[in-house]
């Protein structure tokens, strides 16, 4: 039940890791921002680490790369998400596996780009990795689908990026265009400076190509190159007017199946479960013998995100 | 991953678990209804079984007390919901666990009736219980609370009787009164000939009996009698009328926390989650730092139930 972790990257989500680990019945004994790392192999003070971060900027007076060789039992990898070689997310997991330690991801790169050559370190390791936070933060869909079995589930289709679907809802619901809506969620804090990753449909597509990878259990794998990817920003708002005199809204809705994967603004019925509002997030599961499952909820913040790291290590500590 | 089953009960349940095992990787190594039994240990054929269940009423010639003490790793208890003493199923989930084996239930009578004694039972054994079929059919509702872990979980709440929440849709969207929907709903087989357990609230209550059995996790204690039950029958159609007015719809709702059971007929927002139409099942589970997930999808039916019984029965093999 308990594990010993180091906790690499120390954004909302590392430090929610850090803030609630003790909670879960972890101790946190290594912690490395991109500058430093604090390392105490008796576990660390949260606060402590917490509020030197806040104030100064870095969280101790070791080389980060120190954390990785700490000890520690679970390796959790929350720094942001790059494409391509995934570097330096990839490399950290690589390091874990390498030392037959456990790996959690809440960064989805090397998940969505290196899905292959995770699976083989893991194949060589004592260590296992696991990526719910990847997928729709505290939503359990990853584990919803390893209880069914990969085999049970044909596909998973549904809204997984918060800020084009806050953009989307509040288009539909005030009559206002995109740029005005943009604004509007930039400085609600919903989207950041650089949109670009949320209203192109790239981070939605990250995850659905974790979900094919995950459905194709082996048999083939996926990139973000292989997926089909539309974003929102050339959706004009007399689109969605004409959506809703006839019952309907557009949503950036993704599917994932074990031979693809799609992100693209669609139709959706106005009071059917795709349509959830706001920031919110839902998956569609489509399974073999149970029909369709609807699993919504918060699909990122930090302590949401950090709850899925956290049963992660949970589940990986009992092992 | 691969275990052996005994199969208690052949109704649409067990029929469901017989037919699928092998797509799930178990042995069927033992069959019992009321009055026979089947039993390989080097396991059954499942459409033998089935076709002689089906063609002459019972499924072997064995004694049915034998398929208790037959070869088998986990007992699928799938008798029907007896209420108080829980029997037969009790004592069937008893033998096995007496026997150092696991047990799956699809019986909601001795998780919720007598919880504290299973769970003293299970101590004492080299088994396992596990039970999510008993709530919700294929929603993976149990499974989400256990990786949450109970105590970050305040609350579930939601729709867990599909027949009542037919009766409830079908008067709402055609402006029939109770009776008339009810014959209706007996007609097409969603209500049973005696339909007092669902639409009094019974059916439910069990369920969020053991929700909260779950969600105390040993620090209480819950049976039918501490529950506060109403159901549908009193509800006129005016009530719906009235209610659609005003954008809401009612609902045969439960709620469960560590604290104590409720279902009663509530207004719920018409497009809001709660108001799931059909036979649909859904609930929401109130998290301690993830805010409220949703879970919906069909919470009963042979096939789905079948679905959520042998995933436990992989979780257990697993161990």
């Amino acid at each position: 039940m308990s594990g010993r972790l180091a906790v690499i990257g120390v954004g909302a989500v590392g430090d929610s890791v850090i803030e609630l680990a003790e909670e879960y019945g972890h101790t946190v004994t290594a912690v490395a921002d991109s500058s430093s790392a604090a390392i105490d192999p008796d576990g660390l003070d949260p606060e402590t680490v917490r509020s030197r971060k806040a104030d100064t900027g870095v969280v101790g007076d070791s080389d980060p790369d120190d954390a990785l060789d700490a000890e520690y039992d679970i390796l959790v990898e929350a720094t942001p998400t790059t494409l391509g070689d995934a570097e330096p997310g990839f490399s950290h997991v690589a390091h874990a596996l390498n030392r037959d330690k456990h790996a959690v991801l809440a960064n989805k790169g090397p998940v969505a780009e290196r899905y292959g050559d995770l699976r083989d370190l893991e194949a060589e390791s004592e260590g296992e990795i696991r990526f719910e936070a990847t997928v729709g933060g505290a939503i359990p869909i990853l584990s919803t689908i390893a209880d069914f079995g990969a085999s049970h589930i044909t596909a998973a289709r549904g809204v997984l990026n918060g800020t084009a679907n806050f953009i989307l809802s509040r288009m539909a619901a005030e009559g206002l265009d995109y740029d005005h809506v943009l604004a509007e969620a930039q400085d609600l804090g919903v989207a950041e400076a650089d949109p670009t990753f949320d209203v192109e449909g790239i981070d939605a597509a990250l995850k659905f190509v974790i979900l094919s990878n995950v459905l194709a259990d082996g048999e083939a794998e996926f990139t973000l190159d292989d997926a089909t990817v539309e974003g929102i920003t050339d959706i004009p708002g007399t689109a969605l007017d004409l959506a809703a005199e006839d019952g309907r809204t557009i949503r950036l809705i993704g599917e994932a199946t074990p031979e693809g994967v799609s992100v693209a603004p669609r139709l959706v019925p106005d009071d059917g479960p795709l349509s959830v509002t706001g920031t919110l997030n839902i998956v569609q599961l489509e399974t073999t013998h149970a029909g369709r499952l609807n699993i919504s909820g918060r699909g990122a913040g930090g302590p949401e995100t950090a709850t899925a790291v956290l049963s992660d290590a949970s589940r990986l500590a009992d092992d």
